[in-house]
């Protein structure tokens, strides 16, 4: 691939899949795809579960709400299917800084207990998610 | 991460993003995230245009119909928005034969003249597409 210009992105950490029932989806991409189970978590503040598989270049996130909020509202209006993308960026503050300059963004602890917000911009409706990473914990 | 179980699948070789103009929606992903063009294809079977950028670790395309066909017909039905995943295997034939044992796959040349099929199966609503590459391609 091309030398790419000047990026806060250094990669793409997981994209998420909306699942009404974790339990009931894991099978197809676990025992059929032979993708590996590597974390499966809770964000209480998020209401949802978070599964992650081994995709081998990045991860696959199943997720799932168990209370209501906006992942939860998502799979009501949408239904199930593909939901968001989550780049790796190595400092969330200037990632932030250079993406989103205008807005008021919240950086919480997500999945796997890492740096995390959402991007206010959805070009083409695509939901994007920002994760600082340590290459070391890749 | 965790060693993963036999699998036919390397990796995710591209996320797709449906769009109605490529030209409209590139300045976005090209000069606000930074991702650089890394090719530019029209596939004239399917009536798509797909452009490639680099995302680091994988690719993201965005898909573009300028004729009739199924990708215009999501891009009516659904809008614009994240469309596929596509996975890389190693030998398409045993791909297939894995994870597909029971259907008839077309398996044609894609954009960048890889071998492509998609899968029948859609967990979830996962469009789910195969593409044969060498790791030398990459």
């Amino acid at each position: 691939m091309t030398t790419r210009p000047a990026s806060p992105i250094t990669g793409i950490d997981h994209i998420a899949i909306l699942v009404r029932d974790i339990d009931a989806s894991l099978p197809y991409y676990r025992d059929v795809l032979g993708l590996a189970v590597v974390a499966d978590d809770v964000n209480e503040a998020a209401g949802v579960r978070l599964l992650y598989l081994d995709a081998g270049n990045l991860a696959i996130q199943l997720v799932s709400p168990f209370a209501a909020g906006a992942i939860a509202a998502a799979l009501d209006e949408h239904g199930e299917g593909l939901h968001h993308v989550c780049f790796k960026v190595e400092e969330m503050s200037v990632a932030v800084g250079a993406l989103a300059p205008a807005a008021d963004v919240v950086v919480t602890r997500g999945g796997r207990n890492r740096l995390t917000c959402f991007l206010p911009d959805r070009p083409n409706g695509l939901i994007m998610e920002l994760t600082e990473i340590d290459e070391a914990d890749d």
